[in-house]
């Protein structure tokens, strides 16, 4: 079993750290607000008092943070982590849900110190991070990959090798872009069925079976009714929420930005993420869009 | 075993018809080109020299026509359908896509003439109608879809009751506007995917199992590769055209616009099937959209 230094212990991160503590592994973790760490010692997880501390005898060091400037800061500043971890040759992973350049520049710094590090983005939520079943979608050599499986195998369950370094984070984002514009697609149709007289168990049967059909459809209705587990049943309580969805569709436009992709319906549908986070429904569910096109479609803004 | 009118002998009516033959029925056909009708003599169609000719002694009468217009002259205008069946009680069956208010103006003639109608628009392409595996959405009373049930069910294979009248084109055209829209986001997915260096495959065996699927990445990926039976991998020979795609969408924004429902996205992507058709490629598969979408691409056009 490992040594595993982790730092970034919040929301997704507290959860990761204790399934590996579950796992066997030996788990020192770090965090900028100190009772988040003090919480996980019920959990087994040692308390390092920096992040530099956390890495000390590690053979992995894990971050799960917020944006790409976290992740540059806490790796790459004078006194970060690359540095610390000179003269060991622990296998770096970051499991945080970043820009690609970030993630090629980090990447880029650990080679040169002669470290491997995998980019590592996950998809499955607070309730995948805790059951370990998240999905990781990781970036980095053969050999690096290698390495890492097991250990992220602790804490999710579908570890798929995306390619080089920063695929990981490509897939992760190309991946929700696709499910950005597919929830606003669906929320439309449900809308024109509704003012159609079209009922919506009779859409879902259809569309589900169907060339219409979507994962956003078939598993994540965002039209009460259809799909019992759905958030759009529960007032679109989280789930996924809209201000992480939002975060995700704009690092795919900055990322299309950076290398001129035409992402047209992408960028459409961001402005109603953003319209919805800005409305102050940012901690709903991302299904909540369709919500915001109903308030449109009653007020006659269509 | 009963006696069907068949009017509108096309790409699609023509098998159809011959289907209805091949199941026991007799079957009286028309179309405004008599090439056609001869030609299906061969299969069985007995040659009608007018619509009204080929409903006489009819059980049920079928359109399947190109479009609103078509379907509200041949069954309204003077001496149309409905006047020429008038004293006996075909079951009236218009399997044509076309606008709900269409639909719904026929239906409601047809009623106030003492007449059963279902509107029953299908997918499936050329294809499914040859092989008798079509998917009919059907709008129309219980008893009107059991009483069309059994000859649906000789030229389809998926039989479904949407609702009321008008709720088949409803549904036909909601689903296919979630189509229409999902097959641009794709193709945005895989552009940004190649762009940032991540292979194709690899987002597909990623997406396919998470939450980006839809149809029409895991069964039409609009990118060459994953989905070797794609169009995409014949230079995107049709399937189903852009052309026919363009002419869905459309209908959808009629019906928003006559509902007053927001469907941005579908607006925006039907600008994409529009410039499709208007760049000449009207005839190939609609997920040709990806190669218009590249082609922007490599002309920094984004």
């Amino acid at each position: 079993m490992a040594t595993i230094g982790f730092i970034g212990l919040g929301n997704m991160g507290a959860p990761m750290a204790a399934n590996l503590v579950k796992a066997g592994h030996r788990v020192n973790g770090y965090d900028v607000n100190a009772k988040v760490v003090q919480a996980l010692a019920a959990a087994g997880v040692q308390a390092a008092h920096s992040a530099a501390e956390a890495t000390r005898g590690a053979d992995v060091v894990i971050t799960m943070l917020p944006a790409g400037e976290h992740v540059r800061d806490v790796w790459l500043h004078q006194g970060g982590l690359i540095e610390a971890v000179k003269g060991s040759t622990p296998l770096l992973i970051d499991c945080s849900t970043i820009d690609v350049d970030s993630a090629r520049v980090v990447t880029d710094a650990a080679r040169v110190a002669g470290l491997e590090m995998l980019d590592a983005p996950v998809s499955g939520g607070v309730g995948g991070a805790t059951a370990a079943t998240l999905t990781f979608m990781v970036g980095g050599s053969d050999t690096a990959f290698a390495r890492g499986l097991p250990v992220l195998q602790a804490m999710g369950k579908n570890i798929v090798h995306a390619g080089g370094p920063g695929a990981g984070q490509a897939a992760k984002i190309c991946n929700n872009m696709m499910l950005a514009i597919n929830m606003v697609g669906v929320s439309e149709g449900f809308l024109l069925a509704q003012n159609l007289g079209l009922d919506w168990d009779k859409l879902f049967q259809i569309a589900s079976t169907s060339s219409g059909q979507s994962w956003a459809l078939s598993s994540y209705c965002p039209a009460p009714g259809p799909v019992p587990a759905a958030p759009s049943n529960r007032d679109y309580a989280a789930g996924f929420t809209a201000a992480l969805m939002l975060k995700d569709v704009k690092l795919s436009q900055a990322a299309a930005d950076a290398t001129g992709s035409p992402t047209p319906l992408a960028a459409h549908a961001m402005s109603f993420y953003q319209a919805v986070v800005d409305a102050g429904d940012g901690g709903k569910d991302f299904s909540v869009v369709f919500r915001r096109l109903a308030n449109l479609n009653r007020q006659g803004q269509a």
